[in-house]
């Protein structure tokens, strides 16, 4: 079944409290309803709360980077879509792409890398269980197709302009 | 005057509803922290409320960066200390370094690139006024001697391990 767009992991209204004094979305509340959107993804891959319970492992988020291209107002309403990018045996890069009605481009796309990890008194990593590796091998097949709809992940400097 | 580290720009306890399913501090919520060091440096600069008042001008964050280098439990104290990697007329590029009593090194550091706007029906990039500018020229100065304490913003990729 072809899908005219990225898979919608996440959507959710701007909360007041997410707005700051310059009268848009506070930059890190970008990064929380990134947060979720990455709860969403864990359940869609089947490493939800009993998964999660049942074997004491997780994801850890190890690093994140955030492009904030347009002004996000309390009246929008966010829709995340997701690409998987790439994953190894324990490891996921993910790009989730922010969109709202009033732009076709993306208000916002945020990356991260994801660690699965055995918690404990010396959390270390660990692999993918096999379900698990054939749920994030599909979505790496079905994210294939979708070209980046912005700047990707890259070092932070002081471009000329 | 010789300081023994880069400026502490904002400290904070662990918000109980900051800690996530994991049992430590959500990602998200560096980046909140780092939201909140970002408006002290602005306070620092002189871009304070009643600037922002008068000028009808703020910052923008352009883009973030942020690695997880250690866990951070609820009963942690989070110190930020802040580095001005580079400016020009209208852009800061600003490293925070996240520190807690249980690690010598960073917890978290994070980076982000600021722009200077003056908000309206277009908002649009103004140069820094030149009180301002003096403010960063000396942070950026306080900032030369400071090694970073941990990895710097680079590109998110599966890299072997």
């Amino acid at each position: 079944m072809a899908a005219d767009k990225p898979l919608l992991i996440y959507s959710t209204d701007i909360a007041p409290e997410w707005i700051d004094y310059n009268g848009h979305l506070r930059d890190a509340y970008y990064g929380l309803v990134l947060s979720y959107a990455s709860d969403a993804l864990m359940d869609h891959l089947g490493l939800d709360e009993a998964y999660r319970k049942a074997t004491s492992t997780t994801l850890y988020t190890l690093e994140q980077h955030q492009h904030f291209l347009h002004e996000v107002m309390k009246s929008d309403h966010l829709e995340v879509r997701v690409r998987l990018l790439a994953a190894d045996a324990k490891r996921m890069h993910v790009a989730f792409d922010f969109y709202t009605d009033r732009y076709p481009d993306p208000v916002s796309i945020g990356e991260v890398m994801l660690l699965h990890v055995k918690q404990g008194a010396t959390p270390g990593a660990v692999p993918f269980p096999e379900a698990i590796a054939r749920a994030i091998a599909a979505l790496l097949s079905a994210s294939a197709p979708w070209p980046a709809p912005g700047p990707a992940s890259r070092p932070l400097e002081l471009r000329k302009r």
